[in-house]
């Protein structure tokens, strides 16, 4: 799948086959966010792979909407560094998770972001120390097939061209 | 080009051409931007898209290890709500400085991240109003062929992926 294709395509997908994901497939989605670049090379995140089933279900109650973590073959926890350290912490993870997401994609997985609403809670059931933190987590795992996915987003679609892009000013 | 060649493929390119992109390669490389999903939907960014030369040269001027954007053929501001308001933002607008870069890529276009460290004097430029924050442009351009590219990153590869992942706890 060229990456146009996997831009234009790829949608949220929060609600998963109960399939595992190939190892070769999990490793290739955790090494796409290896690769990504930040400032600095710093290289400022650890990357915690879910796959037990319970662990998993315990999981997706440190989010609000996270539910889909519960069904997912996969739950990659991203840890940072401290994001007030400095704006491209955050940013960075981004790329990173952008990087995975797409990788998931052209692979035939579907994957959805998740928020950590409480993560003392998620400190705790993964054991990272202090100097770690978490604000995301992202599901992975095959959609479902046959039944719409849901949508919860309170917007549908994305701004227009126009609406976004400004030429040489504001 | 398939995702994971882009991602396995990828690197910084800070020396470029002095050749102007095509229409329709600038389109591309923002729109990808433009389709990045984001929290809730929020889409908390707007890009300036800069190509007069002296323009780039000028912005170029914003930021350290930033002159690169001064030969690029294209520059792109990200501009974002305020980045204190909501972790994601950054975050966010890291996954479409990603998309960006990878759309750019399978075009053969290199690019270069660049931190803007004078954003009022960015502000001044492009004239955006108060509510709109930018901490990161990104220089886009065909690389220059037959030298080699700079490469000012103190470190130098990525973590191997023992360094990087942990299965189910730290």
């Amino acid at each position: 799948m060229d990456v146009s294709e996997a831009i234009r395509t790829k949608h949220a997908v929060r609600s998963f086959e109960d399939k595992p994901l190939p190892e070769e497939v999990v490793r290739t989605i955790l090494n796409a966010g290896r690769l990504a670049q930040s400032a600095k090379n710093m290289q400022p995140w650890q990357f915690v792979a879910i796959q037990d089933k319970k662990a998993l279900n315990a999981f997706s109650k440190h989010g609000h909407h996270a539910t889909h973590i519960a069904g997912a073959a996969l739950a990659v926890a991203i840890l940072t560094f401290p994001p007030e350290r400095r704006f491209s912490i955050l940013f960075d993870a981004g790329q990173a998770a952008a990087y995975m997401q797409l990788a998931a994609w052209e692979l035939g997985v579907g994957s959805c972001l998740a928020t950590i609403y409480q993560p003392d809670k998620a400190r705790e059931q993964l054991g990272f120390p202090d100097e770690w933190h978490i604000h995301i987590a992202i599901s992975f795992g095959y959609p479902t097939v046959g039944k719409p996915q849901p949508r919860p987003s309170p917007r549908k679609g994305r701004m227009s061209f126009d609406e976004v892009v400004h030429w040489e000013k504001w």
